[in-house]
């Protein structure tokens, strides 16, 4: 017990600075707070005739319906609003109906009660497993609520009428008060948070892009690579997180488009029938980018990596690429975020020069690239290139990384730890342990340490052909750029976005 | 009104095949109807005190227990149950705290009512936005219901007590037969929904992966590539479906690992704390192999394509390693699905094989993956090639493909249309619309149609190391199969898997 204090007062400062992250999550439980006490003042009027034989009985309906409309966005609250509603209605009527048949079957009533209470239990629920009428989920748990009820209670009072009116009044009354106040006092949009999120995913993989071709410069590597990158778990990875997020978020867009689309006109977004799906589609657009960054962090946490001497030589290159690609997605995310049109100036002219250049620079070098000693062409020219590239070839080695999943072992590193000392000699240990180690795992035994001259070579190819990979993947990345500008341009139009200022001395 | 008919039966059919699909929604949806009768039943007992004066004021939140709780798998109904038990008691002794104390306050007894609402409302408002508290958000629903329900009530009658019993009786009563008809008849288990799931996810990526490798060796092209596919919509497609759907399951999986770890040890899973955790970990390390068969796919869905006779040169070794890394994902798909450990046989001996012969294939070859003219080194060796392999080098060239979004313009493509006829002449009409293209895009203009030597040069060596990087790719993605067997061999272990019948011969 005498651990209780301390305990609660780190729940109490998580909370807090929970509440500081997002203020709108503490307003918005004010809020709640405050409808609810508005719904129970209810209680006080006692004087109305009507009001006094009802709400004894079905008070609670008012308290229900404003607990489950309550949600955080307008939307939300809309459409689980409009759903209770319709769900009532509809249920309500049936009861009706069946209720003048029972009437009709004398002795069997009730038995006809129960059997028409397991039909339509029977058909909600199989309707509402219906893809297509997924969302509307809730609309069926509220029918078949009501449905039951009014058909038992009506069967104990025979007051079938009065008990869908009143029920369906009151849940009129919560609604109303509900969805009042979660709008006239500081609403909270789902439209808004889904503006915002996209904008965010643009940031996100920006900064995974820099963070990816930066890296890779560096010759960044992982001591041990995070086991939740490897099984794709949330990991607060510079590199990762940004992409990761953006890949991530489709079933959170998902909702929010659900929600934003019962939102009516609002603040910046003063339109019937907004859009939404076309930030949607966007985001969607981005995505498909994201993946071509996922595809260079793999480079990064690849076993085979490029000697560092060769990233040196296309390091301008690939740097102007990355700079210029995260700017081109940065600028979208800030057009999205201002909700200003392209100007006329081609958003993805540098980025595309600077994918031109490293095309070409690949091109003129491509032979670092390749294990050129072993193609069957004469290779005399080799020794002597011009501009003074053939010492770097002979000073570069693969380089092997080690990993916390799959070790490599370290039969290449003995070859060359006296330049490379990367490798983390505690983890020899488990050597025995782990045998079954990749690429040539088969050759490398440990009763014969040195592995054949082939394999070695082998090596040095894959580790150059590395470098051609994570350029490739690059390049691949601007391709992608255009379908975000397409996406994009068709958002701008659609949502009309305002026109930029044009500078002077522009078109 | 003539429409009605066709639509309605259109409708029914459709309901019809989705019940086909998956009998166990009918089944769900029948035992659903069946729970709502029994408790529908408890109406016609009128003759126990208890119930005759209760059953008339509270007999609502029995059957909107028995609706509420009623979810699709046991795990989902136990943990709304508990949840609605759990909330009702402490709302109960909460609010029966709240109404000793409002005795003492006097004549300021309304007031402290709906203050008590208010502040009782806002904190479990607030505490269900929090993240580690959002599995509760349920709890907290039926918690501010309760509540008010009988801070309210009480108000009314006096009756603190007897409403916050009676309404925990016949909530208990509710969830008892909703539980029991749940459990008894039919029980669908989350459990086994997350382990077909995983070996689905399995089976998705062998086969796109399949459809990657074959496809490309077949230079398989996309006339247009759907839009779906570059805005990571779901989408029918061979190669794209299967690996998406395996990359998206993860929300689905978290929810199903919410649900199974709710349940008790039932048919093949006979163990308490059974790992499910590990399944999404093996879930995991798939997703992270999954990735580079995107990328792979990425490779036929990009612009710069590499000739079909460099591709045929490599055709063997890409087709071994595709068909070995699709069988070790099928196999370990299997293993899973049959729970059964892996053999001492190492499951991954032929893919590795098969990718060091793909990669000491390249290294050889490594001479058509680079554009050698631009080479400032000598070049004579080129024109007698020991396999003859210098007339594929004349004959072929870089192939451009016509995008739906981002069309080339087709310059390069009038200077091999005689050989190369896939570029759709009816989308020409466009081309005055989108000038905005890539790459090249800035020296290909209308006016000077004949690319200059060094552009087109650049064009070809990009093409060449676009097969270098589909190696590389399907590379990589060997190495990653390690991780899977990893995740798989700790789930093997924790599961208690059965040990495989080792065949006669093998040690």
């Amino acid at each position: 017990i005498s651990d209780l204090g301390p305990w609660l007062y780190g729940r109490a400062v998580a909370l807090w600075v929970f509440g500081r992250s997002d203020p709108r999550q503490a307003v918005f439980a004010a809020k709640a707070g405050l409808a609810l006490a508005i719904v129970s003042l209810l209680v006080f009027v006692d004087d109305h005739p009507f009001f006094r034989e009802d709400l004894g009985k079905h008070y609670v309906w008012a308290i229900l319906t404003v607990v489950v409309v309550f949600e955080f966005s307008i939307g939300a609250t809309f459409s689980k609003g409009l759903n209770r509603g319709i769900g009532t209605l509809l249920a309500g009527g049936l009861a009706l109906g069946c209720a003048e048949l029972s009437t009709l079957t004398g002795k069997l009533e009730e038995v006809f009660l129960v059997i028409s209470i397991f039909v339509a239990g029977s058909v909600a629920t199989y309707l509402k497993l219906y893809p297509t009428l997924k969302p509307y989920e809730y609309g069926f748990r509220v029918f078949l609520i009501t449905f039951c009820y009014v058909m038992v209670s009506g069967y104990r009072t025979n007051e079938f009428i009065e008990t869908a009116t009143s029920r369906f009044f009151l849940i009129a009354l919560g609604a109303a008060v509900g969805i009042g106040v979660n709008i006239l006092i500081y609403p909270i949009w789902a439209g808004e948070d889904l503006h915002n999120l996209v904008v965010k995913n643009f940031m996100g993989v920006a900064k995974s892009l820099e963070g990816c071709v930066n890296g890779y410069l560096i010759c960044m590597e992982y001591e041990r690579i995070p086991s939740k990158i490897l099984l794709y778990q949330a990991h607060e990875d510079n590199l990762y997180s940004g992409y990761r997020s953006a890949v991530q978020s489709t079933s959170q867009e998902d909702s929010l488009l659900g929600f934003a689309e019962w939102e009516p006109p609002h603040g910046k977004y003063k339109m019937f029938n907004y859009p939404w799906k076309s930030y949607i589609r966007v985001s969607g657009a981005l995505r498909h980018c994201a993946f071509m960054v996922m595809a260079l962090h793999g480079c990064i946490l690849s076993e085979i990596q490029a000697p560092p001497e060769y990233r040196q030589i296309f390091s301008a290159e690939l740097h102007r690429v990355g700079i210029a690609g995260a700017k081109v997605l940065r600028e979208l995310g800030d057009k999205v975020k201002t909700m200003t049109k392209l100007t006329s100036i081609d958003i993805l002219a540098e980025v595309h020069a600077a994918a031109e250049e490293l095309q070409k620079k690949i091109d003129q070098k491509s032979y670092l690239l390749v294990n050129a000693e072993s193609w069957e062409v004469s290779k005399q020219g080799n020794d002597t290139t011009k501009d003074g590239t053939s010492d770097v070839i002979a000073s570069s080695k693969p380089i092997l990384r080690e990993k916390s999943l799959h070790e490599l072992r370290s039969v290449k590193g003995s070859m060359m730890n006296t330049s490379y000392s990367r490798f983390d000699s505690s983890s020899t240990m488990d050597m025995t342990f782990r045998l079954s180690l990749w690429p040539g795992r088969k050759s490398f035994h440990p009763a014969d340490p040195i592995p054949s001259e082939q394999e070695s070579k082998t090596y040095e190819s894959a580790s150059a052909l590395s470098l051609a990979t994570f350029a490739s993947l690059l390049i691949e990345f601007v391709a992608r750029l255009q379908n975000i500008v397409d996406a994009f341009e068709e958002l701008s139009v659609k949502a009309e976005f305002k026109d930029p200022v044009i500078e002077p001395g522009e078109e």
